[in-house]
């Protein structure tokens, strides 16, 4: 598919497409090659002490990229920082202050420190044949970016805008300045627009504004002099920032409860974001936690197994008991998949006495994606000849797609996945090459991989069980074999079988010659396994050590 | 809380109250006790082997209920039949003609058979002091049942309607006869309502007839001559007949596809309730599967990890790969908690080429559990002097009540929990009786009970890894022990350290005297799970045999 005319941009979405996570881009001029973003994708599952998933990233040694740019602070987007200086330690990192600091507490957990250069709205960073320009956002995390690269030689410009929405009446910080956007690209013959997908099927076209949940917030802080305890996506300064207000208004104190909450709270603090009014922000070492007025910050609003809101909805805080007169607004959504980890939450709250307030209620939650109108506005300003739909499963992409070349026939859509390379030559054509995807490498631990056979290993083992058995050799050919059994995981059926089982190995030595080792214990595998199999219905690893 | 009056009547639900799934109600008069369904709770993760949760049914011990009343075919009304009979064997069962083939091929699984005897609409059934008439609604399966009971001397009556529509529209099957409902009932002083809280939140007030489906499903194929994919809760058959209607209506071929359509569809052929028209419905092998004009009946709407539709989708399918042009159709929902499995099934279709229809689209699905309107219609038809919510997770038991509160101010309503016991005395008062609620039997393999303390171990070997060390014990001392080294679920970094284990082992043998065995393998245990914690961040669990 490679067109004879020179490539003068490849840009190769790594992770982000097709799935919720882990955004990172690889963007190559002709001569040099820089990220953008190197987030994680949390894992579908619990149950295998996965930490993070992270986009392969073995493309990196071939493009070896000398820049990495962090649009915003959000874990699908810096949560991989760790795993990229480790694959790339002289990589010139660039962010916003805000987006600096929690990328240098992360770093901090794995005992590494770096320097971060400073990311500044509209201040022209320049490489050899190409440069870009940051253009601040809103989101649901402070300090968000647009990055707006142009060629040095070509009529082209393309704009990566992977999280935003068009927030014109927040009091905390500007909107995007269109006009501006508008400017610096309208002279540009070829325009190419990456965009957010992930509100693409929202009933909501115009994303509701931070400023339309003031006046709701307030309402419940009015009415209830009761504990109030709200749960919220905890980088969402602005979001803390609101009810700190509204908690101020009304004369409550308030308590940030949970590691993430609190965090994020203080890096708002130290960066000025939030003002530390100590009559107001209290710890619980120095609060009635019992008592009333009282509005409780509290991390855990997807329902995490290790979140303080989980803590204290089981019941399991020692801190807060839920009691009659509690209320729970939960000013956040269930991230896709977390649905039934939410509704739990709510069901234990309401088991243990106390209330529930979402969204469905009324409006104490505002996403930080565009709708189907905001989409409009970025279309109509910055007026693209190509679109590629990012940040979002497949179905959304398609949607995405589809939306476009309903609403805007003129523009060309393109519909890729990860490891997907755009490809714009020198005559400006967008041509699309299709790489094999790679699957993302799974972390657990102190930013360990865990190979993909051994994640089936361990569902293996959680999905059947196992026997541990080891043989003395020196014993094999007595009457009665020396052996070790134990068994991990399986009912107590499989306890009461233990004298069968020895029975079983016994016999087996009396009628089978050991020819190898191997071979016996591939033998004596077999029958155990059926052996179970005939008493619980499914077959346990076997284990057999000849010693 | 025991009122002094005898307590005429005390209905305790084991199971469905807080939860979606495993609905039972025990259900005892002053003499005998029956159990209305018996159903399963399907487990929240798959990691475990888990095949499905029930009960904890040692409340049957002191009961010994005489029969079991089966309200309808679901398997959280049915699943778990073959457990109630292997604790109360001479148990009567009571069953509609579809809900009993159902059941026979259920035991059937199970090596078991059982006469089953014929639940009629209508057609009263008598105990000594109480009697109860069931009376046919529409839901989502044929021949669903509410059971109206009565006492022969009190003037009660109590009426469980656990799942169910109000469909005047559908022609299928005729709507509950309100007329015969309020006349029996209306004289009765007391008439406490068990009624559906599924939908309760749900933004349809009235839930759509299976009626209004047609159209749209006609629609569909009417303007496709592609490969069309319904998939749909199998048991749904009236929803399997409109789509072969429709088939039928514009000269399709139709394949059902998967065990669970397959079965159900049978079922149906053989009670009448769907006519085997062998010119339409095809298996594969006597079909061009890759041909045109085809309508595939495929199993796994859930996105179930064993499902057909899963196995297409992924392209793991022997008989279908997905080209450009097959259209697939959900005609159903996502239960709660498998959101994200079935956006990852639609992810997987677009990836490969084919499209999607959701009830987002276009009407292609209909709840079978009661809006706040139908709920209307049964609370104005019965005019309940009580009511319990039923069939819900907790938060939803709530909302209905809540919804009574607000909209029937007469109606006295109780929110009970699975165990409480709704005790209803001489004097025809209503008092609720708290017992401590006790956790679900989790199932896997032949109908095994799986415990907890060995589900906690599968977690553990799951979320950390293991290590299997035996050691001779005749070696220990010498300057090189004896021993054999396993790893399981780890990754390669620690199979890297092969050599260092070994050390760390002699070592320790060296510097330590071995006392008891038993403590040498703690000490030893605690040195392994150190190192590795060093080294990759966690501890796996780790087994010593000394042999």
């Amino acid at each position: 598919m490679a067109s004879n005319k020179k490539t003068i941009f490849s840009i190769v979405p790594i992770g982000g497409l097709g799935q919720i996570g882990s955004n990172m881009t690889l963007i190559s001029g002709q001569t040099e090659s820089l990220i953008v973003d190197c987030g994680i994708l949390f894992p579908n599952e619990d149950s295998f002490g996965i930490n993070y998933l992270i986009p392969d990233l073995d493309i990196l040694e071939n493009a070896s990229p000398t820049d990495l740019i962090i649009t915003h602070g959000h874990e699908d987007h810096i949560g991989a920082i760790y795993h990229i200086i480790e694959k790339v330690p002289q990589i010139k990192v660039w962010a916003s202050p805000f987006t600096s600091e929690l990328i240098k507490k992360k770093l901090k957990s794995y005992k590494k420190s770096i320097k971060i250069n400073l990311l500044i709205q509209k201040k022209e960073i320049t490489f050899s044949d190409f440069s870009f320009i940051p253009i601040q956002t809103n989101h649901s995390i402070p300090e968000t970016h647009g990055l707006f690269f142009k060629s040095k030689k070509e009529s082209l410009c393309f704009f990566i805008l992977s999280d935003f929405k068009f927030d014109n009446k927040t009091p905390y910080e500007s909107p995007m300045d269109l006009n501006y956007l508008k400017n610096i690209s309208q002279n540009f013959e070829k325009r190419v627009l990456f965009s957010d997908s992930t509100n693409i099927k929202s009933k909501n076209f115009k994303t509701p504004s931070e400023a339309d949940l003031i006046a709701p917030i307030e309402d419940i802080l009015s009415k209830n002099n009761k504990r109030v305890f709200f749960t919220l996506f905890p980088s969402n300064i602005f979001r803390q920032k609101s009810i700190i207000n509204a908690s101020k208004k009304f004369k409550k104190k308030l308590i940030p409860y949970g590691k993430s909450v609190e965090n994020y709270l203080e890096t708002a603090i130290d960066l000025n974001l939030i003002e530390n009014d100590k009559s107001l922000i209290k710890s619980i070492k120095n609060t009635n936690c019992d008592g009333d007025n009282l509005v409780i910050l509290i991390s855990g609003c997807q329902g995490d197994f290790r979140g303080a809101l989980r803590r204290v909805a089981w019941g399991e805080d020692s801190t807060f008991k839920i009691k009659k007169g509690d209320l729970f607004v939960f000013s956040s959504t269930p991230i896709p998949g977390n649905e039934k980890k939410v509704s739990q939450i709510m069901n234990k709250i309401y088991e243990a006495g106390g209330e529930v307030i979402t969204n469905a209620d009324c409006l104490v939650h505002a996403s930080g994606h565009p709708g189907k109108d905001d989409l409009k506005i970025l279309y109509d300003t910055f007026n693209p000849t190509d679109v590629i739909p990012i940040h979002g499963e497949s179905y959304l992409l398609h949607a995405h797609k589809k939306f476009i070349e309903e609403t805007y026939p003129d523009i060309k859509t393109h519909l890729i996945y990860n490891f997907n390379s755009i490809n714009i030559n020198q005559s400006l054509e967008v041509k699309i090459e299709k790489n094999e995807s790679k699957e993302p490498w799974l972390i657990h631990g102190k930013g360990i991989l865990l190979e993909k056979e051994n994640l089936r290993q361990r569902r293996k083992m959680a999905s059947s069980g196992l026997l541990f058995l080891s043989i003395k050799i020196d014993s094999i050919g007595r009457k009665r074999v020396n052996y070790s059994l134990e068994h991990f995981g399986l009912p107590q059926l499989i306890k009461n079988q233990e004298e069968k089982i020895g029975w079983l190995i016994n016999n087996f030595f009396n009628k089978t010659k050991v020819k190898t080792f191997d071979k016996s214990k591939d033998e004596l595998k077999i029958e155990l396994r059926k052996f179970c199999n005939k008493v619980i219905g499914y077959k346990p690893l076997v284990f057999i050590h000849f010693i």
